[in-house]
């Protein structure tokens, strides 16, 4: 899945600050703002190799840092855990709505588990 | 507090995989398993005044890392955050110890932030 765009931009969002400068600027327009090689190598005084190379060599290492720390899997895991957790609580409010002080302790365990945003 | 040595230990947790291989062994038998610079200069052929630098610069790459990602500091904020519901949810179970299909609700909450384990 870290393959597709969608992939690719979350895995710059957990690493990109990882990546040189300008590398991660390059990246930046074409996966972010989605300009085109051509425009970048505009830009930046570059041949469209050069351009398509930095995002190439700037991919490789976004998938590098995630198969050694492997922060967007763990994120994802730990997301979906979170999700059940919300939806269980909320279950659980609606079925003790008339125990208020149940409600209020469930309201603040769905608080403090929405600061865990990972 | 990344200065002490169980700082620069967790630093080393978060982002060890991170550095070269020779520099992550020497860190860790360094910091790890506490081996002296003479033992480790004389295990890789090094100087002592080799080995310290190989250490510093490690030291300085890990605290480079936390600086740009941050996974130190926002381990310890969600762990804060955990611990205090996992309290929480028992205090609950406790004073609602008759109400047994709370309880079980209340534990399945509980098993469930137990696999948020970040």
């Amino acid at each position: 899945m870290l393959d597709n765009i969608i992939g690719i931009n979350m895995l710059y969002d957990f690493y990109g600050d990882l990546l040189p400068q300008k590398q991660r600027e390059i990246f930046k327009l074409y996966y972010g703002d989605n300009l085109s090689l051509g425009e970048i190598a505009e830009d930046y005084g570059l041949t469209r190799q050069g351009v398509h190379e930095t995002v190439k060599r700037g991919e490789k290492k976004l998938k590098d840092f995630e198969a050694k720390l492997g922060l967007v899997e763990k994120y994802e895991k730990g997301e979906s855990i979170l999700e059940k957790i919300k939806i269980d609580i909320e279950e659980l409010i609606a079925a003790r709505k008339d125990d208020l002080d149940l409600v209020s302790k469930l309201g603040e365990f769905a608080e403090m588990i929405s600061r865990l945003n990972q």
